[in-house]
């Protein structure tokens, strides 16, 4: 007879999530997607959308053949196939989710145009349906994997799987929309005096498409890897054997736990995204209200939920505060990432202030802005860790990593929703629909704006905590007891690990640069040369400078992507497994401090802008404005390419680490 | 009878460091120092620079009351004295080297006049007083206690002293030096339109007194505690004991050998001082040919000696080769910073060109210059550790250190050598001294900003190996055998270490950017309510902005001085000594980071700017040059406030931690 084992339900939730995504698509997919004009800009940037992922998957496809080659041959066939599934469902999940986002871009521009509310459900669904992707995608593999081999040890390939198109897609991504974003305004907005998202600029298009590959697919991406990662680091700690409160857990328990944590999650989730709903006249507060009541009611959900299944399914309560400590972390970053980068605080307000005394105090201050911003998360961090090894020891950070993930299918939602409003309001402006409209489509952008940069703390400090749980891993796997920091090795370890997010911003910094300086070039040229484009009375070459930027984004991308693949293996080999640990923790520490600086500074210069912009000290227009506007394009590589980019280079280090254990201890023995 | 013991060799040679100062000081002394008014501006430039320091002093005194107070109860009588007198070796060190560089400002440019040659010995003299004074003073104290109690653990007194005054010369000397150097410029060259260094800009004087402040005093206290910290650090761990190749090193050979190495170090740097002179016509290369010949061939001579002093006195020649890991990986460090900041090589040129679209490439050009820079040091500094490790454990990193630092009687003497010519500049400039002694000046000036490039560079590496010898020696005062990077406690004391320089660079770059903002509002009311001033018919009065630097200075050092003491000891006592042992592997991994990318950084913004002044790219006046002078400034707090401080921070945190260590134990039991 057939008898229900708890597992069970992981697939079941990943299988539920992923109907619930396509009842949103469907539904979204009906709405009209506005005027001729409309759905020609909607169109454009869909195609060059694909065009990008098309020209991506080339590249990663031969990626992959070759790794699942190696991995056949030095660790084993089953994480082989595991790597290349993985892989596929993480591409599988980005690229639905990018489907459909640029199908929604329009539609939520015409939805505007009858209510604010029907535009925010309209943008926020498209957002669900990459959330649901995700974590339906996700866990969904994770379980069929758990079925098929029973050890954790396996699933590592899938999560490294996930991690290889992470760094492709944000890396790549990232540098493709902002070489378009800063190219686009260093010559639209800097030196020709033509608004944003003006049809005239060649770029502008690219810029839109950049949104979307780089916050939806990149982002996608990102917390795909972080929400797999962490649950297979806790099943990989809970597979070695796991003792809370002093009673040993069932191996089988410990294992299944985080999938079934997963599970509740996404029911969670789904059930909060009914929460977020806005009447017609809203303004930026309620919207905002909106999106934070689907944050917030999943998190309390999750809680009231996980304590029920912790009770009844292992019976060790300990885990549960493990958990919470990594919910209760994940939503204090998040509103810390809120604090220093939203326009009613005063970080941004004293960036703003310096902007009278022109860019340099301007960039100074914002610089300044973002250190200080490290100071919360890292606070949050150690205290979740603190407490989540007090209860539950190393499972116990893990099992936070998992918990600050759980709804990760509302969170996702929320921050997808951000590159979807910002393009239906590039849609509304190019299409001219009308003032209201355009009001209201800037409102939704505007809200977009904030739960981006929350969204980006939150997968910041995800990533961390993710990175650290699969470092844990990685050395039970090893059969490292003590990681002895007065082991030259390993401080040595510490030093170059914690030296690589530095070189990988660099790196990642220079890609763009280097791509903007060529839209720029191009974008010159076609005002120049192209008769009549100035007066509105010829059409630019878009396609142009999407070619430009994807080619730039494409060609970049390789090195910073083979550093983090190759740094800890070839460290691992050289130095050895303890001072691949130290690597491990320096890459972590460096990458969430480099990262939530550039990331909070960014937002803040961006805010900074736009406080002006609203009439304060000056206005638009005014020197304190061309001040702002300089800092908000430095902070464009800051915190939409360099930084979001450490998430990805902390996580897939730990993860080859974990990955390549088979190879590491035949070489050094263990 | 009188047995002549080899220890005594290290007073004999700080005494004679001193001796050497005071010749070189009399002979500086007796050149004319111009006309009247040069003599009137160099008094100025005196006068300010004094008022600061006394004011400081007074700051300082009671700090040092405090502590020294505490000390007494907490850890007892003798280390409280060292610690007294430890602050005031370094205070005098740098009051004596900052009488003498702002007495030899005008002199150098009146030695400018009649040849190039005679103006780089008056500058690299007035350099070399403070080399002498600081090496001197520093192996004079630490021998002096030596003698008195033999114990260096009561030494460690002395180096927290050094450290105390170090923390408020540098965080105190950069905010003054930029508040005012920024505020100067913003107004002055940005919006008024009228030249560097002009006289009629009321903060001109303020930024001349900041060079002194900041680059000789805050340089010099920074290297007095890097060279006595390094050989404390080496004596404690030798106090413990040490076994090379085997064999059991004498406990009184371990732990006097660091002083001697010291003592040939001074005298290699004497001797090395009169490799540096030039002929009448010398260009810029000649003249940093000149200055390089002093620095590489004192580190030559003292590889030549310390062979022989360790062949002899100790017997083991691994330690030789520990040392000679430290004195190449300083030169590398020197050189790498040099290949970074320099407009001779492409990181510069490449900062110049993207300075073509705007600012804002600008500044990410220069700031991913920075991080990309921080490779080769960490490279070689990992070398060095592994190398000396290997040859020598523990000691070996501290003799690594110690060789670093061995020859800082000269290397210090081309660091202060950049501010003095750079206010000798200025004095031709503002004094009208004819072109060809204002070209002669500006030449030296412009070596004099490589050679602190460089210093720079060397202070930063310095002070990471020898807050790595410190950690050590902590750890082996409180007996740490291993500290586990698994336990949490650890990892939680690493993530919060590398937060701090973060906080630390925050919080000093607000306060440069407060600090300019109140010089801007000072300027910009002189200019409107002083009548003829802008005509050169009235006076400036320079004082006002004196007055605001200061207290800008001394009311923002505080907070910044208090988060370096009160960490590590408030760490310490709530989450242990291991933890503790954590922040400081946290804290020196990214303030070494940090430190390299900020100095670098704004080193090669500054250049880039130069570059094209010298005529490239649309050349002064150009859009492009606006563009690369908001780098420019963007840099001024970057390598010159905040940078330089982290080399204190991670050294003051560690200085503390081996201090407190009998606090520590009293309370953790051990």
């Amino acid at each position: 007879m057939f008898e229900f084992e708890p597992a069970m339900l992981a697939p079941i939730a990943g299988a539920i999530a992923l109907v619930f995504a396509g009842y949103l698509a469907f539904r979204i997919l009906r709405q009209p997607a506005g005027t001729a004009r409309m759905r020609e800009l909607s169109d454009i940037i869909y195609r060059g959308a694909m065009t990008f992922l098309n020209k991506e998957y080339r590249v990663m496809v031969v990626y992959a053949v070759i790794v699942a080659l190696i991995l056949a041959l030095v660790v084993n066939y089953p994480t082989a196939i595991a790597f290349v599934v993985g892989a596929f469902f993480s591409a599988l999940a980005g690229n639905v989710g990018m489907r459909v986002a640029t199908k929604s871009n329009a539609r939520t521009a015409e939805a505007a145009r009858k209510s604010i509310g029907k535009g925010l459900k309209v943008g926020f669904s498209s957002g669900a349906v990459m959330g649901m992707c995700v974590v339906g995608l996700g866990l969904l593999g994770v379980s069929i994997f758990y079925f098929l081999f029973g050890n954790p040890e396996i699933i590592v390939g899938f999560g490294f799987g996930a991690s290889s198109i992470a760094i492709f897609a944000r890396v790549g991504g990232g540098i493709y929309t902002k070489s378009a974003d800063m190219g686009a305004d260093l010559v639209g907005k800097v030196e020709a005096k033509i608004p944003e998202d003006d049809p005239r600029n060649p770029a502008v298009i690219a810029d839109n498409v950049g949104d979307n590959v780089g916050d939806v697919a990149g982002m996608g991406a990102d917390l795909f890897e972080s929400y797999v990662g962490s649950i297979i680091a806790a099943m990989v700690i809970g597979f070695m054997g796991v003792t809370v409160g002093g009673v040993a857990l069932g191996q089988t328990d410990a294992v299944v736990l985080p999938m079934l944590l997963a599970a509740v999650g996404i029911f969670c989730s789904i059930v909060a995204t009914f929460f977020v709903r806005t009447g017609k006249g809203a303004g930026i507060k309620v919207l905002h209200m909106a999106l934070n009541k689907g944050v917030f009611g999943s998190a309390f959900l999750m809680a009231a939920a996980s304590f029920f299944l912790i009770w009844f399914f292992v019976g060790a309560i300990e885990i549960f505060y493990a958990l919470l400590a990594g919910l209760i972390a994940g939503i204090l970053i998040g509103i810390s990432a809120e604090y220093y980068t939203e326009n009613r605080f005063s970080p941004v307000k004293s960036i703003a202030v310096s902007s009278q005394t022109g860019p340099a105090t301007n960039i100074i201050s914002g610089f300044s802005v973002g250190m200080l911003s490290t100071v919360v998360p890292i606070i949050a961090l150690s205290v979740a860790i603190l407490v989540a090894y007090y209860f539950a020891a190393l499972y116990g950070i893990a099992i936070a990593a998992v918990g600050m993930l759980s709804t990760l299918g509302i969170t996702l939602a929320t921050d997808t929703y951000g590159p979807v409003a910002d393009n239906a309001a590039g849609i509304a402006e190019m299409a001219k629909m009308g003032k209201t409209t355009r009001v209201r489509a800037e409102r939704l952008d505007a809200v977009g704006n904030t739960t981006a940069a929350i969204g980006k703390g939150f997968a910041i400090g995800s990533a961390a905590l993710t990175a650290l749980a699969l470092f844990f891993a990685y050395t039970q796997a090893v059969n490292i007891q003590t990681l002895n920091i007065m082991d030259p090795k390993v401080i040595v370890g510490i030093f170059i690990g914690g030296m690589l997010p530095f070189l990988f911003c660099a790196l990642t910094m220079r890609a763009v640069g280097k791509g903007a300086s060529l839209i720029v070039g191009e974008v010159r040229r076609q005002f120049r040369t192209i008769p009549g484009l100035m007066k509105g009375k010829a059409k630019p070459d878009y396609n142009r400078c999407i070619g430009i930027s994807t080619s730039a984004a494409l060609k970049n991308m390789a090195l910073p992507a083979a550093l983090a693949i190759l740094s800890p293996i070839v460290v691992g080999l050289i130095l050895g497994v303890e001072a691949l640990g130290g690597l491990l923790v320096g890459s972590i520490v460096t990458g969430l401090l480099l990262a939530i600086t550039l990331a909070n500074a960014g937002g803040a210069w961006d805010n900074a802008k736009k406080y002006i912009e609203e009439g304060h000290l000056g206005g638009k227009g005014s020197e304190t404005h061309a001040a702002s506007v300089i800092g908000d394009t430095v902070g464009d590589p800051f915190k939409d390419t360099s930084g979001p980019s450490l998430n990805i280079l902390i996580k897939l280090m730990s993860m080859a680490a974990l990955l390549f254990v088979p190879l590491l201890l035949k070489v050094w023995g263990g």
